[in-house]
């Protein structure tokens, strides 16, 4: 039996890049595909940026695959992470041989928390002066994400993770969260680093060896891995994962990018990485590698697209990456 | 009759690179100096970071100069930006000829919100598992920051400038914070570009000549300034003001440097160039510009500290920056 995964082109560059992710998947397995909408385009039909029946099917599903959505972005995702369950964002960003990045040695995963911080969204507007929004800390979101961190490091044989926060200021709420988390590690018998949110900002561009496994509550999380896409050269090589317990939801970290969208030229990349930690999810870990060293060997000497300097067009650098798969 | 100047050494290499900025503010004016006391050993001593006395003169006073706090760093810098009624926090990040950065296009300056967002800071205990904070956002502070910005980018001769949130998902509280400045920049005919923080902290990297004035809610400026930091080469070299109506407080970005302090090998040139910024508040622009062009001569081609690769000392670079001065 094949395994069903949910397909969500979305907006802009995400109808190029999609299905450039997914004819790769369909070159290494055997996978159902499930198409589903969202995005601007759903809501200017529509009237809805996320129809039920696309929430109901992602969390159904064993996976999905999801490429941006443009104005309604917020819309879109945040309520999808919630369907597939997910309570970590794994965010690799890494520098890749041939590839001109600020930091070519960054080599960096984070685990970014996807569930409160200020995205639990409660704000009030209490007076024409005055608004205020609740950001919300538990302990069993925490250890949870802790967990994960656990055995990631775990996984890839490392001693440890670094743990940014800003409990300075925000003693209770990030004071919670990293005692969670170094609790959790510490019985694991984990190695942790506790970084300032703004400390990292400035340590990492000056040296982001220093760093590899961060664990960040959710607005960190976002922000620093972003900031890490700008040492490696750009959002269009970073993929990312909204990981649950028993599914999950994969996505290019890029938007629609409609400045080029609708011309072919996209870069594939993030997209047919996400795939790849798709595959890595489904626990096809063989052909999750498969793919990921085609795509670094097209990054390294193959046709590139604009924002790495080329001219190739998003189906030239796919038919790369499938002539380079094993 | 001469203006008074409180300065506040506090912590670690601040008893270093203080007195280094109070040197050259001796030497290009005649200013009274009162020295008062906060950090980790006052409160050793007294059992307060922040005594009451300190913080009534520098209430009390025209300017201050500030070094640094160790772990009581927020108990002191927090009010003491209270203390003088601080509305922004004004913060330079620029490369320097002859000093090694990531990018060295880099020249921007951060205009952070100072008195509220995540740092309003009430927050709760609402079980064992729960935690909140409420981010506060006024109208009215972000209006303040807008015209104090608006009139910033008037007397640099600029046309505009950023505006940094995360109004998609803040939408209430980064709405009303976006909502406020803009109309403000509208009405004062002061263009003004949105950037989202998350891509600003890409794109900044990938192009930091994208942006030049960058206003911010507090934690944004405080974690994007810090990015920029790492910018340009580290914290070592960027000074920063606290404004008030009429007090202001100044200060190196940087931190204590446990690990280098007492050595007598601190880079001064943060702490100088707030000094220079004080100068300017005080209305001596010429005597400001002539410290920083001595500071700038020195980074060219002037001695260095080891966190620039030199291996000079923290007074061998002031004594160089004094003999530069017109
Ligand atoms: C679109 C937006 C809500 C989202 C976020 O802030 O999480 C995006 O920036 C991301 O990082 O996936
Ligand atoms: C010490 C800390 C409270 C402070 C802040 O977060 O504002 C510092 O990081 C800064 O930027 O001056």
């Amino acid at each position: 039996m094949s395994e069903e995964i949910v397909v969500i082109e979305g907006d802009g560059i995400g109808r190029e890049v999609v299905p450039a992710a997914v004819s790769v998947l369909e070159a290494v397995g055997d996978f159902e595909f499930v198409a589903a909408e969202a995005g601007d385009a759903v809501k200017e039909a529509t009237g809805e940026a996320l129809p039920q029946e696309t929430y109901d099917t992602v969390a159904d599903a064993d996976a999905t695959l999801f490429g941006a959505a443009g104005e309604t972005a917020a819309d879109v995702i945040l309520p999808l992470r919630t369907a597939v369950g997910s309570f970590v964002n794994v965010r690799p960003a890494r520098a890749y041989p041939g590839v001109e990045a600020v930091r070519p040695e960054t080599d960096l995963v984070f685990l970014r928390e996807n569930t409160e911080g200020v995205y639990a969204g409660h704000e009030d507007r209490l007076s024409d002066d005055l608004s205020t929004l609740t950001r919300v800390v538990t302990t069993s979101a925490s250890e949870r994400l802790a967990e994960y961190a656990c055995e990631y490091v775990d996984e890839q044989g490392k001693k440890g993770f670094q743990v940014v926060h800003k409990a300075n200021v925000m003693r209770e709420t990030d004071g919670r969260f990293r005692d969670a988390v170094v609790d959790v590690a510490d019985e694991a018998g984990v190695e942790t680093e506790e970084v300032l949110m703004d400390a990292f900002a400035t340590r990492v561009c000056l040296d982001p060896t220093q760093f590899d496994v961060v664990v960040c509550p959710n607005l960190a999380g976002d922000v620093l891995s972003d900031l890490a896409a700008g040492l490696v050269g750009g959002l269009g090589l970073l993929p990312s994962a909204n990981v649950g317990p028993d599914n999950a939801l994969f996505e290019p970290v890029h938007g629609t990018a409609p400045d080029i969208a609708g011309e072919g030229v996209a870069n594939p990349s993030a997209a047919i990485l996400s795939a790849a930690m798709l595959l890595d999810h489904l626990g096809y870990g063989d052909e999750a590698e498969n793919v990921r060293t085609a795509v670094e060997s097209v990054l390294e000497d193959g046709p590139r697209t604009a924002d790495l300097g080329g001219d190739a067009g998003t189906e030239e650098v796919t038919t790369a990456v499938l002539d380079r798969l094993d």
